[in-house]
């Protein structure tokens, strides 16, 4: 068709960028004319975490392009970074272009096919999530359900997986809603003997509670990069061992993302085994500039979160604590709302309430990686201490 | 369930964040302790482009929470300087936590169901790339098909819905892998005649050729950061009008995608009249931040992109030229992946191939926002009289 279209259209002019300025009829917006403000903030809650400077200063670098050596390179590192964080030796280790959320999507969409059973452990928000994914793309879903805080044994697990022989289970180790570090050691093996692959998400605790994906036999494992990472929202890494991958490598239909494909995102990441990467999507540059840094971060100083917050209001809401959030009963006859509005006010600092089903029930105070350190923690229980003392107290 | 689990298992203690380090095996990286390297480029492909210093600072700020107040209050400059970027006063205008792709996703996976008809534009790789899409979430999908750089007249549309009867209608006004800006007026017209949805793509065209989103009657319009808007990649504005909307907030099924879900985006976006908007996903903070900044200096520029760059080399590829991408047709006898080569190493400066169906056909050089300047495409001239004196030349 070259040369082809002016012969055809002599409208072609106008629309293709010659249109007189004065069709402009939405002019520009005023709030344009602010400049942009954005306070400086303490971010104890659940994530997002505070960025460390050398984390920022990468992510506001000038970039290159999504398909420069050099940016395999840096894709090269954090494929390496997330291997060591994840303490695996899977060559299936990618970041996504997305939050947490794009990972979970990944992992369904990739490794379950319309029809199939899907196995999913809900003890607060993450399960639910999960189940709804899977569902929307046509699994067949059974749920394993528990009030916010409680947690599965391998038993209940191994029943459940007989009765409804899942080609999917899924957990959640850190359920940053309930506070909650689920117990992981031996549910990979009862996921093998029954022809299943495990899937687990660490968003809330990859780099505060140890996970180890190769010895724990996790067939599927992923994360965000806002908790204890510390680099801004926006990338997921995520890792798929030769289980998972048989079997996402191996069915009939395509996922229903073309965007999550892990044919074509495994190519991108220069793990298909192909001499060339070809173009899928334009990853994001300055989040991966910044991802690359954060696990530098993690890998120069072997320095895993250990936890320094201690609870001294009323009781835990639960046992098996989770170390980057802490989720602590409402103290009773107070206001959990009133009370967080007043230490953002007062102390420029983020704690939260409950999300999905612990809203109401727990308030949440995360200190992660770089937040990690007993001055911050100190702030944090002065910031408590001050709040229960100023803000009013019902008498029940 | 409080309380309960550590009567119940043992072995909590280890799996919940006291097991020793002893069980990492996999060392930390070596290549980590190198620092980042991000060489300096002169980004005049079809994008990214570079981003200016004051859209890099902003992405390199040091974050907030993706739901605290002065988040929403950047969210709504976004929305209000999407709507003056395209011309629209829709009050559906949000970004996207993602890529072009994810923009593109999103409008089909929103607006269609499956076994619904639509029709797809394909003059270049965007059109296959939607087709592609459509088909995976189950849609009919009929194609339309030209050659790289051929374009629609509006009656071979209008004879091409009487036939198929979609509900939804793609084409792409900047198809950047031939250098094709497409004309847009009229074909509103045509698709409210037939009852269906006009979609267009403009991640190539924005900023750089106009569109008029209200007066043109499109649908649903997307675009991406990385072009002439200059920010980083990995965030998308997008606008539905209200015939859109009617469409996606009344359908039957849910959409395969949660993470794309208007009804969620459009609550986190405080698009939905609800009083208050919910947890959905995290959004990227940064890329927002740069995002809102690129979209500032539009508008205070109310400079819209012309065109500096005239073609010296052979013929143009297409006459309905593409402001932002001009393809050049590859000088007979030389080499295209060798002058590319030559030129990145020795003017440190990416101009690029064909792309998916014009792969072996042009050249691509990119002049987007604040790349568009002249000194910038004398650089640029310049660069390629070098790369034909010095690349091979065969006598054919």
């Amino acid at each position: 068709s070259l040369g082809a279209a002016s012969q055809e259209q002599d409208t072609s002019r106008d629309a293709a960028g010659l249109r007189s300025m004065s069709s402009v009829t939405i002019p520009p917006p005023a709030c344009m004319l602010r400049p942009l403000e954005a306070p400086l903030r303490y971010l104890f809650g659940p994530g997002p975490s505070n960025v460390p400077p050398r984390v920022l200063a990468a992510g506001g670098r000038p970039i290159i392009g999504h398909l420069h050596p050099e940016m395999y390179e840096i894709m090269n590192d954090i494929k390496k970074g997330i291997q060591y964080a994840f303490q695996t030796e899977n060559n299936m280790t990618i970041s996504m272009s997305g939050s947490g959320h794009a990972a979970m999507e990944c992992a369904v969409f990739n490794t379950v096919e319309p029809g199939e059973s899907v196995l999913v452990a809900i003890n607060g928000i993450w399960g639910e999530r999960v189940a709804e994914i899977a569902e929307r793309m046509g699994a067949n879903v059974h749920r394993m359900v528990k009030t916010p805080g409680g947690y599965f044994t391998n038993k209940e697990i191994e029943q459940a997986m007989q009765k409804h022989k899942p080609v999917l289970f899924f957990l959640t180790h850190g359920e940053s809603s309930a506070g909650l570090c689920h117990p992981i050691d031996g549910i990979g093996d009862i996921c093998r003997k029954h022809d299943c692959l495990f899937l687990v998400d660490t968003v809330a605790s990859l780099g505060a509670a140890p996970i180890f994906m190769d010895k724990q036999n996790i067939d599927i494992l992923y994360t965000g990069s806002q908790k204890a990472l510390n680099a801004p929202p926006g990338t997921a890494p995520i890792s798929f061992n030769d289980r998972a991958c048989h079997k996402m490598f191996n069915r009939k239909t395509k996922p229903v993302s073309y965007l999550f494909d892990m044919t074509h995102l495994s190519n991108y990441w220069g793990c298909d085994g192909k001499p060339a990467r070809a173009y899928h999507h334009t990853g994001p540059v300055s989040g991966f500039f910044a991802l690359r840094e954060s696990l530098a971060i993690l890998a120069e100083r072997v320095k895993r979160y250990t936890s320094t917050f201690s609870v001294i209001l009323q009781k835990k809401y639960t046992d098996l604590r989770l170390p980057s959030v802490t989720t602590i009963a409402i103290p009773k006859g107070y206001d959990w709302r009133e009370m967080l509005a007043y230490i953002m006010k007062h102390h420029q600092m983020e704690m939260t309430g409950g999300l999905g089903p612990s809203i109401g029930m727990v308030m949440r105070i995360g200190l992660m990686g770089y937040n990690c350190e007993k001055s911050n923690a100190d702030m944090a229980l002065h910031a408590l201490a001050d709040a229960l003392k100023n803000c009013r107290k019902s008498k029940a």
